[in-house]
């Protein structure tokens, strides 16, 4: 039995593709050579049994034998905890770990989320509150150029933390968001070159190929 | 010496007072009887050390020994392994805080903190993304309303994850952003109303009181 099962939508259309979150947990399992499956729950109806497993009807959950985790950032934490590869052992390190964890979610995405909102919904940027959420995003990669400027990672060797923030840094910058920063740039460019994110990235565009055949 | 340092703004404006997240820390210290100490750090000037600390120049942060932790959801998922008070020990039962705990920040915080900018930005609201943004955070307090209405607290007993999930919700139920959901006002009402928050929220009041004090 394989210990790790990761459920994704059966489908998407086709702009979210290769950014829908379960690549976040594909590419720790990749990078850790942890065994795991990949199962689907349908995009179109999402009923008690989603529900039981994600509250907000999202994707994606990973279960870990009895064990259903459905936070993105909860299930890095906890592969990071099976997994040495992904985060130190040693008290200090792994906090540092952690903290970069959390920092992508609640101070990074907390701020590129609305940014890409305002971006893909028509007319949005036309706004007058389009200025401040720039700026607020902007704020946030300013703070990120200089710690990106000094390390490689965020936390001594590449972690979970790296995985977080790189994907949180990935959309934006298919929208031009990174320009201007470009050890931000660097950064995503030098994580999604790393063969376990080209993996995860290749297997979740196949996974939604498939079903586009399978619906023929 | 006192093992937990907590550092936050020596002063700030009066509109954040009580809101300031030095509280959700503050919070788990007291509901944990876990002994700590509060330092300040210049709200007005933020500084190598302050950087150091808090790379996005914001607070609080919190020292264990030689552990600086800062992202707030980090410091409490460190004060839950801290303590059995604020996090179980069953690997199943944390398993459940933590995803709990990244819900907070990561699907319901979200969306709450666009929603509350538009509040307190100057005629945001009147701007065509209102409706998109309030449409947002309504959806994810829908999400939440048959949580709540089935459990008293997020993951069995009161936890981490309710400290940090009510205090995200305080923010926009100050601006009666909670109505039609009565699950989450209560909620809310039911955490709001333990003697640690009720202490958490005078000490950060008086905080910021002795300093206005102090400048007189």
């Amino acid at each position: 039995m394989t210990r790790f099962v990761l459920t994704t939508y059966d489908w998407v259309p086709e702009m979210p593709r290769g950014f829908v979150r379960d690549i976040r947990i594909r590419w720790a399992l990749e990078e850790a050579g942890l065994p795991y499956r990949v199962e689907s729950t349908p995009f179109a109806e999402r009923g008690a049994e989603h529900l039981a497993h994600q509250p907000f009807a999202q994707v994606p959950w990973l279960t870990d034998g009895d064990i259903s985790i459905f936070e993105s950032g909860a299930i890095l934490l906890h592969l990071g905890e099976c997994s040495d590869v992904l985060m130190p052992i040693d008290p200090k390190d792994r906090a540092e770990v952690v903290n970069w964890l959390f920092a992508a979610l609640n101070s990074v995405e907390m701020a590129s989320l609305p940014w890409w909102l305002l971006n893909v919904w028509p007319n949005a940027k036309e706004g007058s509150v389009w200025p401040q959420f720039d700026g607020f995003f902007k704020g946030r990669l300013g703070r990120m150029e200089p710690v990106l400027t000094e390390q490689e990672w965020l936390a001594g060797g590449f972690s979970v933390a790296d995985i977080l923030m790189a994907d949180v840094l990935r959309l934006p910058d298919r929208l031009g968001g990174l320009e201007g920063y470009p050890a931000c740039k660097a950064y995503v460019a030098r994580a999604v070159a790393r063969p376990a994110f080209q993996k995860a990235h290749a297997d979740q565009m196949a996974h939604f190929a498939a079903e586009d055949e399978r619906r023929k």
